[in-house]
């Protein structure tokens, strides 16, 4: 369930808009979207195509709000498949950012699975709200756990959603309530406050690490933490994506393309308990 | 539920072993694993220190039986990533190859959805069955369809698992049997014979599919194809990962990469009645 | 000698400017240059630093007047050491463009050696002209073989340069007047047609060629011309520079990069006569 | 003048030979050099070609007599095309290794510039002679300045050569002899500390320098240096080099790469006094 439609022009612009939206414009003419549904092409009053589709979640988090910056997807599938996050799988998250990894790591676990995903700026963690509603990942004024404010009913209607992800306020470099946590992502400027934490509220058996930083030093710092709190099988990252343009001229790379976001590292809980 | 446990010495040398395996040895001595649960610490003979863990879907990934080059994590990241795979949509893959592709489709798509994979080689679809059996996405002895032989009962024990998996015996290039599809992966090499067969099997609304081949000259077929058969937002990629290398000496990259694997299509189906 | 000095002002922004220049000014003042030497910090009647240098090679190809795109340092780099052009050496290259290669081919050769550059397009060569005068690889008003018209005089003084370089009016497609060349580079979009007659130009125990394409498909053309008449030891190769930021911040890539230019082939002439 | 002849096999193997050499063999045969001249195919006993040219001085750094790891021709190339290395100039080189940087920064300056190489490990820089010889740089028993003993007499006939190189044994760290010169380039494990002697052997209207090391954390430590002793327009980069394979198969980047070499750091110095 997607809380949103999305219309694509002939120069394959995409617009996402509300579902109950009658009516688009841009340069290109007005559509009627009056009981039109996804999946078919639609014809502006100026005589261009627009074709209207249902948005993916990759849709989703191109083009939601944004309060930072966001993880691409291209690290997200790295942090995904290298952590190998799984159905049913207990995802400890922070911070919480625009929720555009709260979204694909939802996808991972699943309907029998749980991100509990921490925030701790209140107004980062409303728009995120926003975002996961969208998506179906939370439901309508579900309580940010930590935040006191009384949210406005929008009225949304249920619909049949993942809402597997829960929504907090806090500081993980103070602790991480949850225990025997499956994997922890971290996306924020100092991981290496929260390894010893991570930790603690991991499986040991099963419990992996990822964490997401711009530069090297911070990366360097989280590997020595993770030495130092027991974290083995610990191996740091980039991901570089080319697209690769094809047409009639030929083909070749992107003149420009995206040259760094940051360093993904992973590790591993190391057992402690000889037996 | 994986039907494998993992053993990590001190070298960080990683073995993927029998869950009813009893004892293991390898250079650095041998070590008792009777009732031993993951998560422990164990002390080979030699005095070395073994971890015995869960494996995750990564770790069966890279050390299962491979059939054929199987798609790296770092592309089937950006594959299902770009593609915006989510819980509960029905999803087609061609080759099934040794299933590492598979693996990861089906934990995307969770319990609410489905893949159906489809292998042209009887003999490959059945070391797939078997990696697939590992990680709880086929059934004990569960038909491989259009396969005659009977296999023989192994005796697994059926347990929790997803079990979201149908494999089929079948050449995509002469047609899909299945409607109303989300998304479409093909791992092959001839995907442009695919896509007129792809698009009618897609859902109009959100169909998109994904191809990855080698070479450059199959990207721009399977492009012109896509085009030529009512796709739209088109995009080819390369994704290049590189470690970096963090220890007392310094922070570099590794000095070996792998250059490259293969090209990346993503397109979506363009919606073609016109309302 | 280069027949330019150069300001950089605070911020690192470089201006290329007329060595008789007496004055000069941007947002930050004006500076007076009057009986200014390269190797002195000047004040702006605002009080902003401006450092005067003499310019690199390197700082003139950035700087200088394009009429196309023209190669970067990056590419010519990776040309002249894969080539392992070297002090003494007879090279043709084509087509000029705006004289970046010739300039760093020119000084590669060095007094002993000769570069012969062949362009088609009249005003391209005039462009060239001046872009060689100022880093003294043509005499003021050489004239450009095979150009009819007349130069004005500019009143350049004469001054010690290296002068080893020949401007022609030319299509190297129908041919290539030079014989017994050490190297041939040619940076023109269908380097395929140019290859009979390199193999011509070239001495039998030390001739080379290197191309340079932005498609992959004019490349493999290249390729295929090659090996069909009479090169071998053919490589590709595609350089990437990727520029790391130091900072109190930390350090990391930059965030955007240059992700193609265009794909380079080396080639040796293949020795024919048997003894 | 290179001291070497070159035969490449139909494999594309290449031998680097003594030019008296009269008779090869490997695998593919025996061959007969005898008064034969670069610039011919000849047959082996077993009836495969040979083909005898002139190497390069590619060819001669790809397979030269190596005591450390030495510098790659694509990170050689980056260095002079950035620096802007020129004929006629005066560069300083540490440490000289095997000589492979040393042999095109001679051919950059040419016949009216100069090259001076510390080492400071005199066994090396006794393997850097005889490289040096073979390419025409210093002459036969050239002192190595610093080193006291003698060479024997290898009656090596003095050819036509560059002869603009001077080996000495000396740790830069110390102290750089020279003054006024145009650019200095070091490819040693700590540049930071030569920075200071840099500064003052460089010419202040033109000097650059160029460092090179394997490690993030050096990078970092040089160019804090640089920016600490009057160094200015700093720039740190790194390079990658893809072959791309083209073959009947198909067109595609090589599987295997170099992910990392080391980090190149271009200065230049900043003019300090006012007039």
């Amino acid at each position: 369930m997607i809380r949103k439609k999305m219309l694509i022009d002939e120069r394959e612009k995409k617009y996402l808009i509300d579902k109950k939206l009658d009516r688009f414009g841009n340069d290109l003419g007005l559509v009627d979207l009056k009981e039109k549904k996804e999946g078919v092409v639609l014809k502006s009053h100026k005589g261009h195509e627009f074709y209207l589709v249902e948005p993916t979640i990759y849709d989703i988090v191109k083009k939601m709000k944004r309060t930072v910056t966001t993880l691409l997807p291209k690290d997200i599938g790295l942090i995904i498949t290298y952590l190998g996050v799984r159905e049913g799988e207990t995802v400890v998250e922070a911070g919480t950012g625009s929720g555009a990894l709260t979204i694909y790591l939802a996808n991972a676990v699943g309907k029998t699975g749980k991100v509990i995903t921490y925030e701790k700026r209140p107004e980062f963690a409303k728009v995120a709200r926003k975002n996961l509603e969208i998506v179906g990942l939370v439901r309508k004024n579900q309580k940010i756990i930590g935040l006191d404010e009384e949210d406005e009913d929008e009225n949304l209607e249920e619909e049949d959603g993942l809402y597997n992800v829960i929504q907090k306020i806090g500081d993980v470099t103070k602790g991480i309530e949850e225990k025997d946590v499956d994997a922890i992502v971290l996306d924020m400027p100092d991981p290496w406050n929260v390894v010893p934490h991570a930790k603690k509220a991991l499986n040991k058996a099963r419990g992996r690490i990822a964490t997401y930083v711009p530069y090297i030093e911070q990366a360097k710092k989280t590997v020595e933490a993770l030495k130092e709190h027991g974290f083995f099988d610990i191996h740091t990252y980039e991901c570089l994506v080319r697209e690769i343009e094809i047409s009639e001229k030929g083909v070749r790379p992107s003149t420009r393309m995206v040259g760094h976001t940051g360093y993904i590292t992973i590790a591993r809980v190391k057992p402690e308990d000889e037996e």
